[in-house]
């Protein structure tokens, strides 16, 4: 029988911690009844996190209104990690590094599953996140990506039918992604699979530079059929970006819910859609605007520009005109309605 | 220097011929000015469709308020397209009949192109549009799809840049490829190209079912989640059908305007949809529906019946699921919310 943990206590570590505690209980020839969710000592209007979870079993600061259930146990002991087998990371991709300080407690043969959306921007390149965990805790990291608004998927696993979705499974063995499908996979929350892990976790980066520049689109008082078209653009130069850096990925992946459906919903209601609406509309700051979504990071600012340095070493910036002209319009001031030239 | 004929003056056919029209002012080398628009004779409030479009230089009825370019010619005379080179059918494709008594007055090597959406039902088969006009001319035909809102690329035509789209031609000889690009491509309307003819067209008429499906689950109140995983099962349907009976046709198409942009554009604002989403709301009937549209007709519904037909022949109807669904909810009676099983 494995044991489950979760690092990271925001909305969609939250949510996975719900619908992970939900599937063993009719599992539990194979898992551990007791769900761990590891988080850092916080508190959200004067009570910790830890009182929230274990006794109101609600984490009123980043999924309020959701009734989480009884085997989901949270905690901000490392230690407990020792006998955990399998580990889901959901932290924002800036915090990855504390990752680091779990080594030495985990097992050697832990199954790792990461949920991080984002890449580890470096100067002129960057790291896939699930490349870096392999690094740090030298094991192989399975991902999981998808059109998942963590609010709407919690509220299917509380039984409302209107609200199903999916998601998309990247594992490296099949004895992987036999654990991680009974864990993940219910009536509410459908996974499919495939072994193009770097695909899934480059769709679920790159789709938040299109999102910022559909937002533009939006702001700027383009029809639907412009706005679309940039999409569909955008999701061709994604596809350019796998086939030609990565070319091991398949284009089939661009047909999961990882691929065009999240690209689809992070362009009609994702944050970066809301900040490239924003920024066309009233030429907001980034700062300004991550502070009035109280702190919530944009994560395709930092993405955009680590991909286009990284194209700019490749030598290869014209050949995606999209993304150098995201890249120019949120980190280099060129005007927003310059984005109708890119497409 | 070839000669336009445009057969149609609803909304698609009235704005092509103004694009056109537009368009071989700066080809003069390789077309003739004067674009021929053939329509049947009919009145709109009072006037006849001719001293509309001849004189007031407009279509009040299907695409009013776009000021029309003087070389566009509205006639109803079949005998003047004995001189045309290079024809487009912009028929709904009820009355695709109609175009048999052209056939007489036709030159031998005409180039044609067809932007009819739908398929040609039988029974328990279908053909298509381009095939059909191939065997009644005796002619090879080139098709034109995309995300197109007719009156959204007029303004674009009009000089509006917030106003620009695209579509994707199928053609057979590159000999028509060239010459249909030079008439068509434009900064505010830009051609792809592929020699996928079958997937072009074959993508403008099952979006509609998928569109109907879809408006289903806005009608129901699902979440966007929701939604988009039964548009990206719906396109996976599309994707499958393509493969499966027409192994010729590619993948690729579908992330051309004629594919995934179509599908998102219809999902989002079409007929099809909007009908979708009222059945699941009030339950409203497809007559009352259409003649609360002003008798547009909404040809997802015998699409989709053709189509579940045609599976039902080939013994693949349990191969697709959302199809299956979409007929039995529209032409069987079944509720609404059994679309949720169907993904």
């Amino acid at each position: 029988m494995k044991k489950v943990g979760i690092i990271g206590t925001g909305n969609w570590g939250t949510t996975l911690g719900f619908l992970v505690s939900k599937n063993v209980i009719s599992n539990l020839k194979y898992f551990k009844k007791e769900i761990l969710i590891y988080g850092i000592v916080e508190e959200f209007e004067g009570k910790s996190m830890d009182k929230l979870i274990n006794e109101d079993h609600e984490n009123k600061k980043y999924l309020p209104g959701i009734k989480l259930p009884d085997n989901l146990c949270y905690t901000s002991d490392i230690q407990l990690f020792s006998d955990i087998d399998i580990i889901i990371v959901a932290l924002p991709h800036q915090f990855i590094d504390s990752l680091i300080k779990f080594k030495e407690y985990l097992k050697k043969d832990i199954i790792v599953l990461s949920v991080v959306k984002g890449v580890i921007e470096y100067k002129v390149s960057f790291t896939l996140v699930s490349d870096y965990i392999n690094e740090i805790w030298g094991c192989s990291t399975n991902v999981l990506m998808g059109a998942n608004i963590a609010s709407d998927v919690a509220k299917g696993l509380l039984g409302n039918i209107l609200y199903k979705c999916e998601g998309t499974l990247g594992y490296h063995q099949e004895y992987d992604r036999d654990v991680l499908f009974r864990l993940l996979n219910c009536k509410y929350y459908k996974i499919s699979c495939t072994k193009d892990v770097v695909g899934v976790e480059l769709c679920g980066s790159l789709k938040n530079i299109i999102a910022l520049g559909y937002g533009v689109t939006v702001g700027l008082g383009c029809s639907k059929n412009t706005s679309i078209s940039f999409l569909r653009c955008g999701l061709g130069e994604i596809k350019k970006f796998l086939n030609f850096f990565f070319p091991a990925t398949s284009s089939e992946t661009l047909f999961q819910s990882c691929g065009i459906a999240d690209l689809i919903v992070s362009c009609s209601m994702g944050r970066n859609y809301k900040f490239g609406k924003a920024k066309a509309e009233e030429d907001i700051s980034l700062e300004d605007f991550e502070k009035k979504i109280g702190n919530q990071k944009i994560q395709g600012v930092g993405t955009a520009n680590c991909i286009y340095n990284y194209l700019i070493t490749k030598e290869r910036k014209d050949d995606f005109p999209i993304i150098k002209m995201i890249w120019s319009i949120f980190c280099d001031n060129e005007e927003c309605d310059k984005i109708l030239d890119s497409f």
